[in-house]
């Protein structure tokens, strides 16, 4: 099918900046077959009317759980401690399976209407959230959760996770990572095998690091390193490597992370509620380090809305170092879209809008009231949206979203199935 | 005209908290008649379902210059006095009251849009954002910026200010104050003469304070004294006192609030986009003093979106202090309503659902999916809720807002002028 996007304000990038301007973007297929000049024998579909409408390449969440969005709301304003350990942990060992592609397909309506095209996911019941993904019709990365102690090539939890790459394989939307846990639930060698098989099987790490200071304390005492310097260790970074969280780091792990080309992903709203701070954005950033951008699950942030993430990424380090100078709206950008595909190695697919790549991207309406007066787009993007702007969302060159409607995913059904979960984890509208 | 809402979600006072319920609301004239219970004579002449509905009363934005929406994106990652002298000082003068007249309303059609029904204005083309407010159906509280150094009756722009005061009589949803600008452009004879003027209309006074380290030192070195300090000689606090900003307070600055009784409003998004940090918001609770909370002008913000701002108000102090208890939910839901109320003085009429008070509320949907699963609903607004999820508001009793339609004043027609505006300044789609 041919779409044309015709005459829309439209971000591309122009050499090493971002610049919008007016463009007509031609799709076919899957892809991107042409900007502003159309191939030879296309046939438009369908025609979108860019008047009032600015085309962005589809944000790139780098780090959520898009099943705890079931867990929305259910525990705040609480120590880290009695959210996990008497909160999450014991509703989450209650979820079922179908519970878990339900709170999937949560998280992913979400993450569609806030215009998030690509997800890297993080999860524990398999088939469930590589299910929601394939009725979606997004774009993610999925690793199953691991954790363990001893190198063990048949731990039931790896063998889970390769058995759900072999699952995923029919779907051209869906990539694999290995994901151990974190170097607080991982052993030594549990690490080593991991970092081993995702080189056997070409796969990059999916791992949280350096999360909370109770993180480095232990780390400190039971091994006498940092967790990046564990993971070091253990031969986590022989593989390309999406780290999470960051907020606690050394002027040595940041070279660690440097020198060994480890990305970076920052979660400034799930750092701030569970009460470990601010990642140290503005060092990493002169350090030449890869930083993306995610949500985190919505048990800890407590949203999937990645143009809020921008906001909030874009205001605290202005705050916290007192220079409003600090990380621009257009770093932002970059972040939240070709730096998440780098992270990803997705960089020659999407994150862009460029002849050849994959159709992801977002339309979003400039004629409502954050979006006006409309003159740096980029700005507007980062310091005004609220995530309600997205209009019409394309994945893989099909229509996910139109007017605000998810095509592909009934919202409806999947509220109702939500309502039911609440019930029976006795949660639903319950004062805390 | 007699308005049913009808077996909905809604957020009331239950003696000191705050409790989400199910229940039926009763609106005749500008007044809430009933809650629960129908009063005699009652007729609705429409009837709203509450199904997937909260309603909450009305946000109250305590801090904000609404004609300032013209200049959202212009000026962004700028140092302040680089923001200030070079970008925006310069555009406002060359800004008409007619341009003011469109800005205000662009910033009102984003307030209605995000659920706040009363806002504190402080700006400089009388009549402009009076007329704004009379056709909108917004209730506001306005003044006209002062700035001067002598003791002097005759000063234009007081005489402005009264003027204005006089123009606004016949509006019941129009109340006043006065606005000498800060400390650091008014003289203290000239904030004297401010205090003396406002005690003798009865009329409380908004005032900027304390808001960047520039503006202590200053002080420090002409004054010997704090902002606040100096504020104080002057006899401000003398009359009621909201004081935007106070972001950089000394403990004994806290003690003149708490024992003047001045209202604080905090700016989170402000503060941060300009460098200036966080206020220590922890330790004015601690110390009782009433905190409100404000947007401030979309040219340092960049939007009017109270729900946003709750949810920053929810996150960086938890962050900053390291503390996920830190600032709950419950408290900063208090913060953006009746406390705001309070400021204003406005609290035996607004900032609650009780039967008495004006009918000033917001109903909100709960089937999208931010506010999915419903749970904890005053968590729901604070920590999920993007500023979209308003569908109908009432103010004064007249309804506002329907379906997402503001009822009022035209969008498109505003949209329009903003573009004339932004073609006459140069600014319309420019690249920054």
């Amino acid at each position: 099918m041919g779409i044309l996007i015709k005459d829309a304000m439209a971000i591309l990038p122009e050499g090493d900046r971002d610049e919008a301007g007016r463009h007509s973007i031609y799709i076919e297929g899957k892809d991107i077959v042409g900007i502003d000049s159309e191939p030879e024998g296309f046939k438009a579909d369908k025609v979108i009317d860019g008047r009032d409408r600015l085309v962005i390449p589809g944000l790139v969440n780098t780090h959520t759980h898009t099943y705890m969005s079931v867990f929305r709301n259910v525990a705040d304003d609480l120590s880290f401690m009695d959210w996990l350990f008497k909160t999450i942990d014991p509703l989450e060992a209650r979820l079922t399976p179908e519970d878990a592609y339900w709170g999937s397909c949560l998280g992913q309506i979400e993450l569609i209407k806030s215009g998030t095209t690509t997800f890297n996911d993080q999860q524990m019941h398999i088939h469930q959230t590589t299910r929601a993904v394939k009725d979606s019709g997004m774009r993610a990365v999925i690793c199953r959760g691991l954790v363990g102690d001893k190198y063990d090539r048949e731990d039931y939890r790896l063998k889970e996770a390769l058995e759900e790459m072999e699952d995923g394989k029919d779907c051209d939307r869906l990539h694999f990572m290995l994901g151990p846990h974190a170097p607080y639930t991982c052993g030594p060698e549990y690490l080593k095998m991991c970092a081993d098989v995702a080189k056997e099987k070409g796969v990059g790490i999916h791992i949280h690091l350096s999360e909370s200071e109770a993180e480095i304390e232990n780390m400190r005492k039971d091994h006498d390193c940092t967790p990046i310097e564990y993971a070091l260790k253990a031969g986590v970074f022989d593989v390309r490597t999406v780290a999470a969280h960051c907020v606690q780091v050394t002027d040595g792990d940041i070279d660690i992370l440097k020198k060994h080309g480890v990305s970076v992903v920052t979660n400034p709203a799930s750092n701030m509620k569970l009460g470990n701070g601010f990642a140290p954005i503005p060092k990493l950033m002169d350090a030449g380090v890869n930083i993306c951008l995610g949500t985190d699950g919505a048990a800890s942030n407590n949203t999937q809305n990645m143009l809020r993430e921008m906001n909030l990424l874009g205001l605290i380090h202005k705050g916290n170092h007192r220079n409003p100078e600090c990380v621009s709206a257009r770093e932002i950008f970059r972040m939240a879209t070709i730096n998440g595909a780098k992270a990803l190695g997705l960089e020659n697919e999407i994150g862009s809008l460029e002849t050849g790549k994959r159709a992801d991207l977002v339309i979003l309406r400039l004629d409502v009231p954050s979006m006006m007066p409309c003159n740096n787009l980029i700005a507007s993007l980062v310091y005004s949206a609220n995530g309600s702007e997205p209009d019409t969302v394309i994945i893989n060159g099909k229509i996910v979203m139109e007017n605000r409607e998810i095509t592909t995913l009934n919202e409806a059904e999947a509220y109702e199935k939500i309502r039911k979960i609440m019930e029976k984890l006795g949660l639903d509208r319950k004062k805390y």
